[in-house]
């Protein structure tokens, strides 16, 4: 077989970043039972298209980082898969809390439900974090021909994300909402200025 | 890595793609609790069959063009890419508005349903135009060998994708269901014509 | 792009048939909050295993002939690619009547769910000859290596297909549960042994 | 074209592998309408959180395994794809058990949700035996160049899957949670170490 231990690993990975992505959009819902008034229903939904549009974005932008760190890499090994996995099982993860927030945002619980989704981003930065400096310390998977300043240039890339949703974490203490609109703000602002995809 | 820019993203893309289209089935249902006469139940669900087509031939048929476009690009760029994220997330979007209408077609409540459907459609076939204008001006990630004639081609058959819907969006105001025959119409017989798919 | 239109269009073929059988999962459901003996519940839930077992293996075989099929041919057009979308339409329309199965067999309106369940197959099956048929007439999109005698094998193989689903839906009128029982048997038996997928 | 049988079969396989195991998070829910702390409902979800876990590690090793246990073989045959297509029936069922687990664990009818999930462990398991055996017996499916000692060695690593699993059911026997504890450490432990996908 002409395939290599990276491919292997992407194949999976593009499936899950791809449907975790698409099932967002299933945990948006109305209760048609008791809904009397469906376009005023629809706009009080905004909470819900908020959160949809902030996970879809932060899983997207993820996924094509994960691409650019992989092209780096020249192999993989058992501990750097089994990272991978619970980076994937992190995004999977995504859809449950982010209906929380669609569902109580604007809402007596709304702070129980943003402390999940702010934390479910923390947890997936600290892990995305140790997957690739599990790879990039002492260069033990990347390739000789990717020159270090790569390297530094992706580390650096890497270094405001745990701090940022900790931020998030945080505020959520203070206003859950102020907490969602920033993680709705690093998706649309910060992450695609950070984002590695440039060549 | 052998693995070009546009080939990475056309990965993510082909799987929200092909994700959006299938789960569609899943906003079809049968409250089965309240149901008394099954096969007039099925009978009456003939908009959610109507609503499941039309969506599902659209995001096929756009999913096609999305491929022959890329063909004629030998490279991608951050804003392209962000707008690919934006275009992938109105299609992932699809199945909510497609499920209202399911539920709502027919029914006191239809015409915001309608809208909602409408207006999903106008917004995703905006940001499309976008993608690709942004793309074809200047031939900014054109290939060299791309012959300017296959260029003018698919503007051409971009041109009539956001009057066709905002067309939709304005007949729901006096027919809701005239809408949604529309945008079947439009699926069915406009697109497969003007597709991008033929060689 | 190395890409030619056979691979583009089995992408996203691909993605479809995969997620169609694996969403039928998600049709099999307990009412939890009116169930008292899980594990009797559990043991009357067969006509949901059944189903999901079916319809499973009816998509895994279907997509295995479908790809050596495809490779037969060298191109394909605008309408064999709508015609292959109808095919899809009609995969992933399987969720829903397998799930009406799940629900109503072995109940009082099993007759129309049944009915629904074997009208899905006889259309689905009508749609793939006349994708095959379009494809292997006058060997439109047939390449000039593959052999007639491939070309006849695989006619013969599509023959019975149409027929034997019919015979499932008369066989509903009669008794809905023979009827789901030979869809079963088509799936587990007859299906494998005439599998195009032998080489 | 240029595919081979193993690729055919690797791309259904790759998708129903990544879905079913994305697709376990919409097994995790909380029943809105009668939550009243959401904080305190969130933390006694930790059964759904441990089966989702615990699912999602397995799916994601056995499927690197199945990778690796592919890449030993030169071709398919017709018995091979079918008992590839078992497997994969199998894996897709688990988000089923996995939801029964998450609602049922620490509750009245734990049992029969453990027994359901550890017998379709057992029944994976020995579905990948027979799969593997199947392939490797006589180097049936096996390339020339593939040494003996690495068929060996991957039929040691099967070995201890069927006693391990069911042990499992055999726990679950006298206590459901200490069995599902258990499948968590094989998956979270035992799993990875044993994984083929060392290189």
């Amino acid at each position: 077989m002409e395939e290599t231990p990276t491919t292997r690993m992407e194949t999976f990975t593009d499936g899950v970043f791809a449907i975790a992505a698409t099932l967002l959009i299933l945990e948006i819902g109305i209760d048609t039972a008791h809904t009397r008034d469906l376009g005023s229903a629809l706009l009080h939904l905004w909470p819900s298209y908020l959160a949809y549009v902030t996970s879809f974005i932060t899983i997207g932008i993820i996924w094509m980082n994960h691409h650019t760190c992989v092209e780096t890499m020249v192999r993989v090994d058992r501990t750097f898969l089994f990272l991978n996995l619970l980076l994937l099982l992190t995004v999977s993860f995504l859809p449950f809390p982010t209906r929380l927030v669609a569902e109580y945002l604007h809402r007596p619980d709304e702070q129980a439900a943003v402390y999940a989704y702010a934390a479910t981003f923390v947890v997936m930065a600290v892990i995305y974090n140790v997957w690739w400096r599990y790879a990039s310390t002492g260069r033990r998977l990347i390739g000789q021909t990717v020159p270090e300043s790569r390297i530094i240039a992706i580390n650096r890339a890497f270094n405001p994300g745990v701090p940022i949703y900790a931020l998030t974490l945080l505020i959520a203490v203070f206003s859950p909402i102020a907490s969602v609109f920033l993680t709705f703000a690093i998706a649309a602002f910060y992450l695609p200025s950070a984002a590695l995809f440039e060549r």
